[in-house]
């Protein structure tokens, strides 16, 4: 119909965000609380590029994140890039780095944004923001008792109260054991015994029991009875071979000493989180997490919230990590928790804050003239450590009033030839209506 | 020689930064003084990802950057993607989105990080981040004062002082003049000419006038006349064509209007900064900015250090470019500077800040028993905003305290069974060697 030339779309890429500045206030609260919670326990900040060598994903992810999910790309210099998929593995790259320089134990934390390539759908998005909190050098249940109590910290600065959620222990190795030594699966149907755990809460009942029939034959009512124990000690009744040693007393076989201590290591782990006073804390056999690299205690936090019912924070213990990059293993245990599930479950519990904000005065400008005056005095309450912005736009003052109460802006002061030619200010607040004349040397005062 | 896997490189990828938590550290440290200096003025922050679609670049950034420099690739759905060159195309897509909502002057920033697919050296990565402040909604040269104030305040928050650097103007208005009407070029030879002039400092001084007298011919001594012209006024009496009409009164030819305005605006804008405080502004005629998006006023903030002299700043106004959206044009003036080349001048001047850990007090674990009367006292610190981190590493106390040392935590107190016993605690300032002893019950008001 015209010649316009064809208009660019306003729209983000697909499955990223814009933040708009009440956007990017929720996702500033968000980063705030999360680097003074971590900051509490000692927790310092790292930081590194989006873009990786590929080859840093291949070694350790699970296979599918490397080959389906990963943005990545050959560069110019032909060189394979990704978009990292996750922080873990620069993170391992970063300490393995400077392994010998830094003193343990190494409290790092980060808030990288990560990518994904996959079909944006509520609370899965193609980039997040992922607060990653990792202690280095710790071989003891210690490590993972801190980490689950800054998780912990964390739901309560963000204003969820203990019941909202809880959070979910397993052991790596309680359920290496029950597959390959409890029930002697072959590799191929341990990997298949897991992953239909981790897809369990997925899975109508019926549909569940019957895959675990079909791997595990006339043994699948033994997983049943692990599966189904209420708690721990319940847990640990339902393992024949291990029941009788389990109490840490007398001598122990050989095969079944890390057994053994991995369910020492869960009943220390539950006891030091109660004397901590966190007490929501339960064992749950169907925990996996998805990557490879984890070597013991894994952990989630779960929201008990129908409306999200799904894992919050995950975490756990990858002794071996450091180990690729040709340095001797170093005790890790870390865990990370995303933007978006934060942001979604403050939205569910009503804890999202109100956008403010942080400019505290807006001069709105009555006449050309008084520019001059206007910039002067804006610049002294700056000095004063006072924020302060002056309508250039040339309105009506009416409209520049409405302008500052629309960007929440709490004070408005009109400057024109008599306030220039007296001084005297009249300042307003505009959300309770309250005025207040003064001298434009009294100004900062009465705004501090 | 032996069958150990390939190791995996601890390099980050070529041309981008590992940020170590000392690097962090000054990161933040630039960061935080971007965001208070400018939420002085009224900015509010905006972000949005580092993906966008290819063609937002197509349209009016300079050729060179979309064709050769940036990162680009077709995602798995076939749409072609690229890594942020720039800020300025996704602002003005977001403001273009939001054009009736938002109440004008629009004041926005951001920090994001940008990619450009570059040979690495000083001063020129692959990653940056930059600092991006624009208004939105101004015609006047209010605009450029509140922006080039912005700047200019920035630098002295960074600890530059006034003569460490000048603000350099120019007009595209006027450039285009000269150009066009002044010398009556083709569009091939004003495009020659504009590059010839951004890149003059890099360029022998007999090799520049070579190449300006192979495009100007005998018109070239008139031209080095206005290039060699020692300020503005001196400038504008160079150009014949208009130097009757630039006092601005009586009638001026319809084809001169626009540059007797571009004159004008450049003398009101120095006065107005003159007003201001901010004295160490020049006009340089040669001042041209890469973007061919700017429509008037184009500055610099230049480094007079010889190590560096160059840019640190770069800004201008950019009337037109929300067009491309299909909206009307908004006026729009915003200058951007970057984290790597404001730290390479921190050091330069020395200004660059000493880490300092946030951890105030670092627990020293005499032994295992200790760690829950430990793990308590750290709790009720943290509850009184202290951060506290223990050493769960089992290593000799002395090599505890080293690691606090190192790690550049202020604080220190040794927890082993006598302390358990009496409550009575140590605190060491390992800084300045004193020393205090306080019930735990003090220790917070102690440290506070």
């Amino acid at each position: 119909m015209n010649n316009q030339k064809q208009k660019i779309s306003t729209e983000p890429y697909k499955g990223v965000r814009d933040f708009f500045p009440e956007d990017m206030f929720v996702q500033n609260y968000i980063f705030d609380k999360m680097k003074d919670t971590v900051k509490k326990f000692g927790y310092v900040e790292y930081g590194a590029s989006v873009l990786e060598s590929a080859d840093l994903y291949r070694a350790k992810s699970g296979e599918e994140i490397v080959n389906e999910q990963t943005y990545n790309f050959i560069d110019r210099g032909g060189r394979e890039v990704a978009m990292r998929p996750e922080m873990t593995p620069t993170l391992a790259r970063m300490i393995a780095a400077r392994r010998r320089e830094l003193p343990t134990p190494i409290r790092w934390f980060s808030i990288p944004n990560l990518f994904r390539y996959e079909n944006p759908q509520r609370g899965r998005l193609r980039e997040h923001w992922q607060l990653n909190v990792d202690i280095f050098g710790v071989k003891g249940i210690e490590a993972e008792t801190e980490v689950i109590s800054v998780a912990h910290e964390l739901m309560k600065a963000f204003g969820f109260k203990d019941n909202d959620f809880e959070v979910r222990i397993n052991s790596r190795k309680i359920t290496d054991y029950i597959i390959r030594d409890e029930f002697a699966l072959n590799e191929e149907d341990g990997h298949k015994i897991v992953k239909l755990l981790d897809r369990k809460a997925k899975l109508p009942k019926e549909a569940f029991e019957e895959e675990v029939k079909n791997i595990l034959g006339d043994k699948a009512q033994a997983f049943f009875t692990i599966l189904n124990s209420k708690n721990f000690e319940e847990f640990v009744t339902a393992i024949p071979s291990v029941v009788d040693f389990c109490d840490c007393k007398g001598e122990v076989p050989e095969d079944k000493k890390e057994m053994v201590k991995a369910i020492a290591e869960i009943r220390e782990l539950m006891a030091s989180l109660e004397a901590l006073g966190i007490g929501n804390v339960v064992f749950d056999q169907t925990i996996m997490r998805g990557f490879d690299y984890y070597t013991g205690i894994v952990f989630e936090i779960f929201d008990n919230n129908p409306a999200n019912k799904r894992a919050v924070f995950g975490g756990g213990r990858y002794d071996d990590l450091l180990a690729l990059f040709g340095n001797d293993k170093v005790p890790a245990v870390g865990f990370g928790t995303g933007d978006v599930i934060i942001r979604d479950l403050m939205e569910t519990y009503g804890t999202l804050p109100k956008y403010t904000n942080e400019t505290k005065l807006y001069i709105c400008l009555a006449e050309e003239s008084a520019m001059g005056f206007a910039q002067e005095t804006a610049q002294d309450l700056r000095e004063d450590g006072i924020n302060v912005a002056i309508d250039y736009s040339g309105k009506k003052i009416g409209d520049q009033i409405k302008a500052a109460d629309k960007m929440g802006i709490p004070y408005i002061v009109v400057i024109g030839g008599e306030e220039v030619k007296t001084g005297q200010l009249k300042v307003k607040n505009i959300v309770t209506g309250d005025e207040q004349t003064v001298a434009d040397t009294e100004l900062a005062k009465l705004l501090k």
